[in-house]
């Protein structure tokens, strides 16, 4: 099967146009066929700051009522995706950028919760994955906003890390898709103090094991959880590690590299 | 060949709710291939009024400057055209909102006029017709907002109409276009103040007649002179009329039709 490479980038690489401008390159760089995801980093707080918008947030998530879902649609779908996508242009990286609406690309249901109404907030069903193929067989590169729809009409903020994983789930029948997650730090660490301890890579038996041995940080857990439910889902590997290092990182030689039993 | 309907709507549609809803289904109603090209309205106005961004406007063209830039970025390609496509969806009719930068659709160069620096305005240079027909070719209707870019990374902003002639002469080698104006009359009228004098087909001699006779409103001569420009360059014809009447214009019962000399 062919390479397809599913990219998250986070708000800490969207908030600076420099470290921005440098992960594009290295993402144009990359031959194979390739899907970048971003998030909205601090860009939609300060609008709603300026425009007096009240933010809530509950366990990390915005609640999304109808003004903030306006900001994040503003922010998110157009100015971030489109300068992304111009300068993915000006580096002869043809590229588009879609929201879940487009093309019906990323169907979602808003979410009910026994407890807490988080609003105009997502949950993913279904990937259009013909369309994606479709694009993709012509070289372009897709760009996701984090903005899904629900096929009634109503947009949706949906979590980039979510849209992602469905995304490289979505994929995993035409494609042999490595899932890309960037962050702040140069992988999963055996010392959290210590940005050279990466595990380089981490299987099923060896995370059990680190998890026995109490050796896993607990902020990782749920990122790790999510890995594997990605590679128990049909996704080849999952790769996390520091945005600087993309090109390192596909390659096999930065960040930590989590994989099946073999 | 294949018909493809090529849509303007401008900003008094955009600006009301139920107009926009009632527009939206009639052109999901219309069985022919369809792109829509939409304006900004006041809505982009009205946040950069919010906002403390001041606008300058100079015969009615909108002076860009970079933070302008991003509020028509924000309004037009994230707010407009993503609620636009998700209504689309609603009325299940497959639409996928583009900018001109989204896999390089509409390739535009910065305005460089003499006297007046109109900041990040792009004049159309070039249609990426071989990508629109492959859209259009999975039943996707296209949904275009007025910014496109200088494959420099370079977003601009550009007047919707333009895209709109541009985008219909583009296709007009691969289909039989039909180039429809939306505007806040019925049509062409003989009396200005009869909004049943609507002049049902002007050809060029009949255009030459009004004109000598001087029966044409002077405001309407640039978008007739327009007109005639689409139709000399293989637009088969051209409809000026009401949003509200589009589905009755697309077959010929309301509106003015611009067709070339038999």
């Amino acid at each position: 099967m062919e390479k397809l490479l599913v990219i998250k980038i986070g708000g800490q690489v969207i908030d600076d146009p420099e470290k921005l401008i440098s992960f594009l390159n290295s993402f144009s760089s990359l031959k194979e066929k390739k899907i970048l995801v971003h998030g909205g980093g601090k860009l939609a707080t300060q609008l709603a700051e300026r425009l007096g918008v009240e933010q809530h947030v509950v366990d990390g998530r915005r609640i999304t009522d109808a003004e903030t879902l306006k900001i994040v649609t503003m922010v998110y779908a157009g100015y971030i995706n489109k300068n992304i996508v111009a300068r993915l242009q000006a580096n002869h990286c043809n590229a588009m950028g879609l929201c879940g609406a487009d093309g019906d690309a990323i169907l979602a249901h808003k979410r009910n919760h026994p407890v807490l109404n988080y609003g105009f907030v997502g949950d993913v069903d279904a990937i259009n994955a013909p369309l994606l193929k479709s694009l993709l067989n012509q070289n372009i590169s897709i760009v996701f906003a984090p903005i899904t729809h629900d096929q009634q009409g109503q947009l949706l903020n949906t979590n980039a890390d979510t849209i992602a994983q469905e995304v490289a789930k979505g994929m995993s029948g035409d494609y042999e898709v490595t899932l890309v997650y960037s962050f702040e730090k140069n992988g999963v660490l055996l010392d959290t103090n210590d940005e050279e301890s990466v595990i380089s890579e981490i299987n099923p038996t060896y995370y059990q094991d680190l998890k026995s041995k109490q050796k896993i940080f607990a902020g990782m857990i749920p990122k790790l959880d999510n890995a594997f439910t990605a590679i128990n889902s049909g996704v080849k590997k999952v790769i996390i590690g520091k945005a600087e290092n993309l090109g390192l990182m596909v390659d096999g030689n930065s960040g930590t590299t989590i994989v099946g039993q073999k």
